[in-house]
């Protein structure tokens, strides 16, 4: 029988308070309005964004809430004007919408999109609603995806359809962790050939910097990371030198030993740790001149970051990106093309797989230094 | 009778001590050894540079030095191997050396030349030695020029010829200030028709920038400054609008303001103060996406800059740049060709003008509010 128009019942983890573990629960999934897409998420990956939402120190963080952004699924069905993508579509949501009107996405110079950001921020759909429901009450939305439910309702700029022959528990973690780190270093950095690079943790995006350095060539690829573990992630992505800033020697700062490696600095770093004093590493082991620091992670709420002015005005370059700075619907489907050609690494990302019952092992999961991913199968 | 190969025996401005007025004394000023320039230099600029290292706030300043680096004058003799200049040759002095043969020089992305940055560091020629005496004490040099002085010795790579039509004492302040601004906003920013920019401050290099941007027909050209007296110099210059900062409404910052007047952010903002709390303003009111915030003002000695990463995160750029990201020997004889055509406006800038004696005047004039550029002419 359709479900088309109406309300669906089904599974979802519930994030009804900061803290808490995530709550199984039966919800109810309302239908999609004008410009919204329903969709039945098959897979998700779990992110460190996340947990820090749920955490409670994400300052924007509201509950109750259905998390997760790091999904892939099949549209269900699709409200009044949805030309984009229709009914039985394979595709992935896109916590970065894309909707090819405003003056972001018209400017040809960055992948951030203004049209749905204040709804999106408060955790509703751009009518300011809500379309999940759970023992009576409204649940948030979350990142404008919501991937924590077996179904979801999402703008129809927050969407895009990917090849259906493409597996979606791979795919799902394109979503997020592998895009912004991949793209980091082929959109935003633009790597060229020679060019060394330092890559300062290395996780799911920070494996992914490295696999984006890779491809385009990149000199030095050192991998930076406190874990020694990480020396052979690293390397088996594409890294051509590992550090461990803790075993370096007295008196040798990780910016020094850089500095030393590449001769005069690297030509771009990546922070993918969130931590802010990581960050202005990453900036001052930049080469003089036009060394530029990109910072991807997320730090801790109030925390700032500093360098001497004299960092810049001797030319190197402080910046960051959301999202690698990817156009989700009109970058995204290469992406995948390039996955299933054989070009892009995904499979080896996913470390832990549970199903939709265990999700909150998927978070103690991350905690542990040898997950790189986890997916969650939202069928099971 | 020839001077060549002999010890000239001249007037200069000597710094003796940090926080002393600069006394006029006779010195001795040695022949260029192989690959330096020796330059009977006829007028100077001031700028705030000299007075930084003046007040011993600098911690790089040494002393006793010849200061000064905006400086034009008269190739006097050269050492063996020189070939770029001959004597004769109408010249301006360069802190920002060219030799383009090192790696900076051959980046294609910087206008900093590794060559003799060190010695010019420590304030002596590229051999370790100073080419000035005084009462039989070696004085040290100053950003490779030492302009305060009827005769100084600077290398090769540090000295460019100009249109010898072009008038001396105007052509001096393409040696910094005027440079540093024009070249911020139309090489390091390279402005496109219509981007809306602000500067923060309005003294020589700002007034340079506004100039620069409205050659590049920027769109709304923003001045800042608490001095509303640089109301009229802004808009001379170019400028389309004017805040200070002093006068905002209660609970308005100057963010607030520009994010408001600019739609969202500046597409380019310049610090031209050197004050840490200007340049996070200058950098957070840009817009968000592409936002790009140049510093080209100098920090006191331990100041450092700070922002929420964030913003960064969000598309905002941080740098910098010396010199206004042009090369010397490459860009400024293009400069003075401008001027010469009446495109670049140099006259405008000149407020004050002093003999080498009344030296001391050009810097109390700089804190004076009615002060752009001090020209002080050492053949008086």
């Amino acid at each position: 029988m359709s479900t088309v128009g109406k309300t669906i019942t089904c599974k979802a983890a519930v994030a009804w308070e900061a803290g808490k573990d995530l709550s199984i629960e039966t919800i109810e999934v309302a239908p999609p309005k004008a410009h919204e897409v329903r969709i039945k998420v098959n897979y998700t990956g779990v992110c460190h964004t996340d947990a820090y939402t749920l955490s409670g120190v994400d300052p924007e963080g509201a509950f109750p809430a259905v998390l997760g952004h790091e999904g892939a699924g099949i549209v269900e069905s699709i409200g009044e004007g949805v030309t984009s993508v229709k009914p039985g579509d394979h595709v992935i949501a896109l916590y970065t919408p894309e909707c090819k009107e405003c003056k972001f996405c018209k400017s040809g110079k960055t992948n951030l999109c203004g049209k749905i950001r204040a709804t999106q921020g408060k955790g509703v759909m751009p009518d300011c609603t809500s379309r999940f429901k759970c023992k009576g009450k409204d649940l948030l939305h979350f990142m404008g995806c919501s991937t924590f439910s077996q179904y979801t309702v999402v703008a129809d700029i927050s969407v895009v359809a990917v090849d259906p022959k493409a597996p979606m528990d791979r795919t799902c973690l394109l979503g997020c962790g592998i895009t912004t780190g991949y793209g980091a270093a082929t959109i935003t950095a633009n790597i060229q050939p020679g060019e060394n690079i330092a890559v300062f943790g290395a996780g799911c995006v920070g494996l992914s910097v490295i696999q984006g350095a890779a491809v385009k060539k990149a000199g030095k690829i050192i991998v930076v990371d406190t874990n020694n573990k990480k020396k052979e992630w690293g390397l088996k992505f594409g890294g051509t030198d590992f550090v461990n800033p803790l075993e370096l020697p007295q008196g040798t700062t990780i910016v020094d030993k850089l500095i030393e490696m590449t001769d005069g600095g690297c030509d771009y770093t990546f922070d993918c740790t969130g931590n802010v004093q990581v960050m202005r590493n990453a900036l001052e082991a930049c080469h003089k001149g036009w060394g530029t620091s990109i910072i991807i992670g997320v730090a801790a709420a109030g925390k700032e970051i500093s360098t001497r002015p004299f960092q810049l005005v001797t030319g190197r370059v402080w910046k960051g990106c959301a999202f690698g700075g990817v156009k989700g619907r009109t970058q995204l489907p290469g992406l995948v093309e390039d996955y299933m050609k054989g070009d892009l690494k995904v499979d080896e990302f996913i470390t832990h797989r549970h199903p939709l019952e265990d999700i909150n092992h998927a978070f103690h999961d991350m905690h542990a230094g040898d997950c790189i991913r986890a997916v969650v199968d939202l069928q099971k």
